[in-house]
């Protein structure tokens, strides 16, 4: 009954600082392309399922249930790297993302646009910074 | 006394849905290289200056008080581009970095290793895949 595979963390759950619902927030990012997937929540169960089945596996905030993603779409979330940031209280999760992330079909869960400034999307240095990044 | 080049929001602020704290939490990610630099929370107050002064302002939890990042420390956070999420609960930005991110120097906030799979840094096809992206 002993996991073979389970994944080892460098940081205890009792060292990460909660928010007023007990839980620790996750951001999720695609560890390829670096989008950002969704925001979801996690409990000690979560976090310590999290590690010993390799799929990221939150706390279900509406059916208050344990959520591992993907058990019931297929799209799953596997595990690359945990992050803590400064003040212990945010996970960055970069994950392998089966399929797509959002219940509606799109891929990141952010696709609706509060606002947006004129002009960004044209830069020439950015194609040139991110190619000399590559090589 | 007019601002002259206020940002307008698509999306009210009574459309969010706001935490158990009347906040909403706002992932912030380098519009340039999509690096996850922090998560922050936002008030209504919060949400309306970042729009009137285009640089991004939070509620800060620990000091109960409006922030707006780089007043002090001169770190500010331009913004390029709000998103919500599909459930209204979580934005995110994408803003123009100026300087670091993180109180302690480093770029982001998160640089506390939780746990790291092996053998993903050597991915020759991500490479690739980058490559043909930017071209």
């Amino acid at each position: 009954n002993i996991p073979m595979n389970i994944l080892k963390s460098k940081i205890a759950w009792t060292d990460f600082k909660l928010n007023s619902d007990g839980m620790i927030p996750v951001i999720v990012q695609d560890y390829k392309t670096d989008e950002v997937l969704m925001l979801a929540y996690m409990n000690e169960e979560a976090f310590q399922k999290t590690l010993s089945c390799g799929k990221m596996t939150y706390w279900s905030r509406s059916r208050n249930e344990l959520w591992t993603k993907g058990d019931t779409s297929g799209h799953v979330q596997y595990v690359k790297e945990l992050l803590l940031d400064c003040d212990n209280d945010t996970i960055l999760a970069k994950v392998s993302q089966v399929g797509v992330a959002c219940h509606t079909g799109n891929k990141t869960c952010f696709f609706q646009e509060i606002m947006k400034k004129e002009g960004q999307t044209a830069n020439p240095l950015k194609v040139f910074e991110e190619v000399y990044k590559v090589i």
